[in-house]
């Protein structure tokens, strides 16, 4: 379901279940391969990428289905992932190999830095197509690291871009062929590996500091209660 | 004054008085026409559009200075207009037909997207040159919907914006011909017609919601009182 | 150290100590210089311009290391600058002429407007490299005039941004040739020097009251007490 694995400076962190939704085993491995890197000593950063057609769809619908009565505590657990990223002792970059969908795109805003796939692939929040709305930390995170203006298109129109235009959005930094989706981001996480993750995660807590507490408080909107 | 017509989901909402300021004619049609708007039955979307050279001039200085005793009220009632649209349960498109300035400009801002005429026309918050500030709302506003460093050049520099800056600034999403700006509005008010409109406005009201406040607290800032 | 010029309605600050490192001679000269734009009359603005290689290196780490008991004392003061140009009665222009790193950067960042030089330069904000964090006035700043992808970008990943790169992410303005630099932030500031000074002014205290609160805030994060 998750992989990780370490090459040099640069843990690779790979999610391999297809659709790569949110499932509390796909969760909870992701947590404990984060256990893994943060308490990996020297020089480190980490890049995290899907399989075949998908980064991630987001959360687990088919799950969440079955198991209504577990929807504010499934959300704290993806709230948890996200605010996990942000507070990770290590640069981080999403390597967007195919789709990044909803939670699945947020994941990807939670990191450093994004390298997009330049042929397929989208980065979507199609709640409103869903009837669905953001949690306020969800809010806070598009927010926090989106512009105003992007923010407003990608949460109002659900706009599906593709790598050239999710660049001029500023919402991935880097756009590269199929094959070197991996490895460009992998430079990337390399090139930023010998910064000290805790003067990072120092840098980034801070700057964050609204994000975290809206990840860590409630998970319903006033409007949704 | 103001003139509106469905054609099949789309409403268009012509303003037609000479420089479109907002009189409190114009602003109560305006409410009127949102509220046969949000009262319509099945898919919708708005767009707004001025006549000739003008989109709209802003607050009617004129009338204010004739009525200098209703001058928070007025600015109130501006205020809702521009709260009303961030509320609307329906997508909602600018079509800038010509100039919006001032606080005509800003209610482009309140739009969900904006076509801006090529040829002629600016977007320009012109207030530092009148040695007017702006409301908490208005900043509010501002800040909501423009990046950054746009809005302090817009705001401390009185910039006028061509179609083309406008766009390369995130003010506007899309420009035109002049004969093409309303039909771009229309198409593009079409496509986003089949969204749920109480899901667009709920999305809206939470991501909007310290801009909401804003809008409905007071209209002078300390400074001004 | 520091040398104020009139000419017309522009003011040329120029900084000429090196690096120019906010040493605190440095600091008192540049308020000092500020009181006599201040205290001005008629149209005018600020540009302010370092010299050779350097606009500003930002602190000033020998004296601090020399004087670790005023540590705080010294960060208000730096503060104090930024706030101090944020409530100038005057447009401000910066001539990038050469490296503007750290505090320097922001320095820049604390202006209506920046020309950048084309050739040789970077604006950096190296803290993450040097270990520091940056306080919460300085968080403030960042946040307050740069997209939120950029400010992530320059404060996590410390990039040197060119004068092209700077001008993408918004950063500064504009880019001009070594000899232009300062002609082209003087034809700037002198295209702005008309507007009303306390016009400006109030525009900038309310759209910025919550940098200025964090300028005047503690000069420490939570996490570095």
């Amino acid at each position: 379901m998750i992989d990780l694995q370490r090459d040099g400076a640069v843990f690779v962190l790979r999610f391999d279940h297809g659709e790569n939704r949110f499932h509390p085993d796909f969760l909870a491995a992701a947590q404990s391969a984060l256990d893994e890197v943060e308490k990996a000593e020297g020089p480190r950063a980490l890049v995290t990428v899907g399989t075949g057609k998908f980064y991630s769809n987001g959360l687990d619908l088919d799950w969440l289905g079955a198991n209504r009565e577990k929807f504010e505590e499934y959300l704290r657990s993806v709230h948890a992932l996200y605010a996990r990223l942000i507070e990770l002792p290590a640069p981080t970059v999403a390597a967007v190999n195919g789709h990044a969908f909803a939670a699945g795109g947020m994941l990807v805003l939670a990191h450093d830095a994004a390298v997009m796939r330049d042929d397929r692939g989208y980065f979507c929040l199609p709640e409103v197509d869903l009837g669905m709305s953001f949690t306020p930390g969800m809010n806070a995170l598009i927010q926090a690291r989106l512009a105003p203006p992007v923010a407003h298109e990608a949460m109002i129109t659900g706009r599906r871009y593709t790598s050239g235009q999710a660049l001029d959005a500023g919402i991935v930094g880097q756009a590269a062929a199929e094959a070197d989706v991996l490895p460009a981001a992998v430079e990337r996480a390399a090139s930023l590996a010998g910064k000290d993750g805790s003067v990072v995660a120092s840098i980034r807590k801070y700057l964050y500091r609204d994000l975290l507490a809206a990840l860590r408080g409630p998970v319903l909107t006033p409007a949704a209660e």
